[in-house]
């Protein structure tokens, strides 16, 4: 079966400077001239398999159905871990076993995971250090022209693991971190607001992040002065931290880089009575 | 009415780091797959409305007749604002409700503009903080695929007026400002060949930027030579302050967010002799 | 005739800041809706005509027959050099006629170069300063819709001629320098598979890169420990130096502007037996 209106996304730590994003492109388009490609971002942090596989969890949903999503954030490249394509519900992942696709993988029932061995749908003369373009770009393209995903090598049931840091009770303190400070200064913490819900149970939270203690949830950035710090539940649904009209990363004296350093409490306000 | 060849243009200050964008093109081809997108940038200053309707302001007209141009610099997202759509001309643009699309507004005859509250055509689950996403994408998609803009919530009149600087006659001098920095260096100001034309009534030119004194007008930047300083009328028919090979910002001390601070004054060559 | 699945592809020195590359897809578009537009860099250094022409004979054989790349790099814009098509092999190259496309040319036999000068192909009221949008973009835009190349100008046999800067033996040595530095840090010589091998004939390489030496040549950077240097060969069969997880370039103090002007001296082991 052909997809109809077949959609391979991109993401991967190459920079938009180089020519790599748009061989694969190339690649792509040679195999199948009629697929959509959508970046989704070409900025991960060199080798950073915990950045990726956060922003790839956070986007993919918002894909069609039949969606292929190619990641290639692969410091590994050349050594023995396995280059895979991943089944998970209705959408497609194709990149190196190195645990990228495992938070997704947690979410969802229905998973089945293939070893990449089908030199059939690699590039001849493959390189050892540009799997995108000679294993991972022209697997997504066939995958997407028609090749049913079974053909392409064995399936797997021991692909690298790999779990991103969670939020966790520690007495009266919920403690999280911030996964991601992203392009407004936003510090974007691990927190959801599921866990924020069931721990503060009805009750105000006090949130300290640094020196900066904050002393309640807010709906939106609006909701506070130009230049205030504020609280929310962000758009995919993870505690944020803020400042209105500002950097608040800046303002914390925290750069880009980092994120997964900076350590997040979150109190109730009822166990913080009487204290001093 | 299905567009034929349907285009959707993106402008935001989202960078391409994040996966914001490619979020909102997701969002974008579940509810039209035959879309075709386009950005034009993604690295407007962080809420600069200026910025962004500049740029549009610049590029709608080379675009389709029946292109969507949705444009995201929302910083008062979350608050009072309204979402809108306007329809101009052929084109359609899509954002808040900020001033973004005033300055196009106020080039053509036939608006019409449409407050959005038909929740039909949003996302279900709206967050408060991304409406690029649950908002402004879906509206495009479905304006791409048929709907009748009209459907999308009642008429308006009263949308908020935004006024790009405009130069004007002090006395012998016509003063004006730098509306950009572009990627080259080049200072593109507020003064539009029209209006110095009309200042000059066939004088030649002398220009004062910062200490720089500039004598006449050349046609392109090969007619100095590198590394001489340069005023010619740009491809958008403003105004521009270059250096052949080189940077003027950097040259005049400036760096690219300086732009509109930046006071250019033209004076007619006739109204100087005489002067010491 | 026309084109079935036409592709253009679009590399420039533009940035993604301004909107001049969103403009020039506009052009596009308006002229051909069907067609494939892919970027390969917008972030070529300015003016960089070796850059360009290096990232575009690495990319171009990597999309599919028919293709057609722009690249404006042009310098020289507004001046006397010539907008030109040239038609190598099964692709197609618009842009100025400053030698960006000769590497390409060197490389293949059947070429043909049209002096771009009918103007039925070119956006009305040409600027000066942006023939990427009033000349590349509309001549590959009508190309790609099937008009004949053959009507856009007259052959010419004059093209500029520009030659990347090649490697060479001297004594027994096999000299080359950097030609890119890449996102990752990696350094990319000019020195290509075919001439270390033609060079080593079976020896192991010594490899002298600034006061860096390397003692062999291995096949992936998985190869050596983490933050060890290591010289390979790369996906495009050049020689590069890298570190395996950390940047070569940083930790040779080189910043990635400096690419052109570092040098490699490459000797082979038996040679340099008995030398202390």
């Amino acid at each position: 079966m052909k997809i109809k209106n077949p959609l391979i996304t991109l993401t991967t730590d190459f920079g938009l400077t180089d020519p790599y994003v748009g061989i694969m492109k190339g690649v792509i388009l040679s195999i199948n001239p009629g697929v959509q490609i959508v970046d989704i971002s070409h900025q991960i942090d060199a080798g950073s398999v915990m950045q990726a596989s956060g922003l790839i969890k956070e986007s993919y949903s918002y894909f069609p159905k039949g969606t292929i999503h190619v990641v290639v954030v692969d410091p590994g490249v050349g050594s023995n871990r396995r280059p895979i394509l991943v089944k998970i519900g209705n959408h497609y992942f194709v990149g190196p076993d190195n645990g990228l696709f495992f938070p997704v993988i947690s979410l969802e029932r229905q998973t089945t995971i293939i070893h990449l061995t089908n030199e059939a749908y690699f590039l001849p003369n493959m390189s050892r250090t540009f799997h995108g373009r000679d294993i991972f770009a022209p697997v997504a393209a066939h995958l997407s022209h028609g090749v049913d995903f079974l053909e392409m090598g064995p399936v797997i049931h021991d692909s690298k693991k790999f779990v991103l840091p969670k939020a966790r009770k520690q007495g009266h303190v919920l403690l999280g971190q911030v996964s991601r400070i992203d392009h407004f200064g936003n510090l974007i913490t691990n927190i959801s607001q599921k866990e924020l819900d069931s721990f503060l149970a009805g009750s105000q939270p006090t949130i300290k992040i640094g020196n900066k203690v904050i002393h309640r949830l807010h709906k939106t950035y609006a909701h506070v002065d130009p230049g205030d710090f504020i609280a929310l539940i962000g758009s995919s649904n993870f505690l944020e931290i803020s400042v209105n009209r500002d950097r608040a990363c800046d303002r914390l004296g925290l750069s880009s880089k980092d994120g997964d350093r900076v350590e997040i409490q979150v109190m109730r306000k009822r166990d913080m009575k009487g204290t001093k």
